[in-house]
């Protein structure tokens, strides 16, 4: 996508913003418009653009991003179009089916629309959480239709592209069973169980670690918006939570009828070999498996400049460190670093960090 | 607990190793014994202790820590008090009831046993994947019967912070409860969802994200010994189980019913505002929520040395980097690192990172 192209975005939210910076990064040209004008306002200041021109219809962008809730894809592309704002037109809702139907109910132009979908979010909102860096990496599912022009995939490949994502193509009805699967369904699973922790104990509470801390996580995003997204896709997230329903439900009568009995041991490991079994096939980064990388564990002091030395050691031994987390001691003033490096590296690594003075396990 | 105390560990799988190497950092002296011999061997080679001496019964430790799985803790003991191996006993189970009821069924001597459970652990296991901080800040479970002298919660109490863990004083049927609602119930819900992926399209794992990593992650731990604790905390995971079964059929049923329907939105964001309230109840690190710190987000370089830079940097500045995490962008040789520091160090970790070059976005 060249400077000389002009991209309009509808919706100044966390997506549209980003999307805004990352093109500007790239020196597109960029109008910004939202219902909102504060949020317009702040998008321009953060440098996601510029607020499109009240020049009574006589600006027309190359692209038109659209960027707002799944139910209102349709009337804003319906409405952008009558007002011939842009060549091409796509969106980015979670749920692909709705909008479409919905842009074909009101005579929408379908030639010049891709449906689309960046794999990319965060569990804030709004423009002032917006980072250029949104998408880069990140997976942009573009759901062509049979009437969608060889030109508007072109140019809406080139506008993915250009934020940094890798484009997939797939029809919307597909895209929205995977997203179901991958996305939409687990949301509900780690809402629901985190619902049982509304009324926990406190001393519960001060037994949890870090798995259910990793289990409930995305429970922690907009209530509203989740809600609109599953409502919109509820007949494959309905299938795949029916599924997981079942298998808990009869989880829970078994470990009730064979209590202590190794039937009950039996039955419930199915289920956990089966959970395993799915697990391993989650791609990592890099696109490979997390055990595609070594990790070695070095026990550090949490204070300034700490990392700063064990990391500087690694890089002066040529290890590039490929992900990181820290463990954290509470009330100790040490904690655990946890690298995770290409195997080869590891050794050069522990010997890095054994040389500096730091306590290793591999 | 003192270099003087001896401590004799049965079963040397990743708890009793690990126990085994952070009390011998601590100076305490270390007996090892298990039914696999090799077992033994490794763990005193990776010097958690030495073997059990074969003196015809004239050893004697100050406490035995029991580090069996949950069915086998009982028998444990029954055989080991019977040999009069250890004046206290305690055991390291993640379940408290069965134990304590077979312990009673055994005749054996209650008065010297203290059951306790270090909410500790790791997805791998063995004495190969021990290690001597894995109990460092962690709470340390103790549950004494009616029957448990003062000396033997006095001396498990000083094994158990000489690990480097906190101690927590419950009664065995309340923390059953407890940890069937923060970690065993957690752990079939990530399962139950990760096994909807066994068979899953490779085109829908492509569109998979941190998310559903997080959820599913405990899932990748051993169905055998996870299996075997479940079973022995039947009845209070099937009660958790059962209700979060029943949350997601009737989320399922729900969104089929209304469909498209505003009434399938409000039904699902009941759960999902129900779910985030519970997120929001679990304590983070350093005892206070995430929330407590500052996120501050860096673009990196993905290279040998451009994270030392960073660390040191911010170690100049006098800024504590209390977690990160990095997202790396597959493909591309850029990432961002994320770094939590505290709220008050933010403005100084900004003006560090632009100050060195790097792009920042709070």
């Amino acid at each position: 996508m060249s400077s000389a192209t002009r991209v309009l975005i509808i919706g100044t939210g966390l997506i549209g913003t980003s999307a805004g910076l990352a093109l500007r990064e790239r020196g597109v040209s960029v109008w910004l418009s939202d219902t909102d004008q504060a949020s317009v306002r702040l998008a321009a200041q953060l440098g996601a653009g510029e607020p499109l021109p009240d020049d009574g219809g006589r600006a027309r962008a190359d692209v038109a991003l659209i960027a707002v809730p799944p139910d209102a894809v349709a009337a804003t592309l319906a409405d952008a179009q009558a007002r011939g704002l842009a060549r091409w037109y796509t969106d980015v809702a979670s749920v692909k089916v709705l909008p479409v139907r919905q842009a074909r109910e009101l005579g929408c132009d379908l030639a010049s629309y891709v449906p689309g979908h960046p794999l990319a979010g965060r569990e804030r909102h709004g423009p002032a959480a917006a980072r250029a860096d949104l998408f880069l990496g990140r997976t942009w599912a573009l759901c062509p239709l049979p009437e969608t022009s060889p030109g508007a995939l072109s140019a809406v490949t080139a506008l993915a592209t250009s934020c940094g994502a890798d484009t997939v193509i797939t029809r919307a009805a597909t895209h929205d069973r995977w997203v179901a699967l991958v996305s939409h369904a687990p949301h509900v699973v780690a809402a629901a169980m985190a619902a049982r922790l509304e009324k926990a104990p406190p001393g519960a509470l001060g037994l949890a670690g870090q798995g259910l801390r990793d289990v409930t996580r995305i429970a922690a995003g907009d209530p509203r918006l989740w809600g609109q997204i599953l409502a919109a896709n509820a007949a494959p997230v309905a299938r795949v939570l029916a599924e997981v329903a079942a298998d808990l439900a009869k989880a829970a009568s078994t470990l009730v009828t064979y209590a202590d009995a190794p039937a009950a041991e039996d039955a419930v490991s199915g289920l956990l070999r089966r959970g395993r079994a799915g697990t391993s096939r989650i791609p990592g980064k890099h696109g490979g498996t997390p055990r595609d990388f070594t990790l070695v564990q070095v026990v550090i002091r949490d204070q300034p400049g700490e990392l700063a030395r064990l990391f500087a050691a690694a890089g002066d031994a040529g290890v590039n460190i490929e992900d990181v987390r820290i463990e954290h001691s509470p009330g100790l003033p040490v904690g655990v670093a946890e690298l995770y490096v290409r195997p080869a590296e590891a050794a050069f690594l522990l010997a890095a960090a054994e040389k500096g003075g730091w306590p290793v396990r591999r």
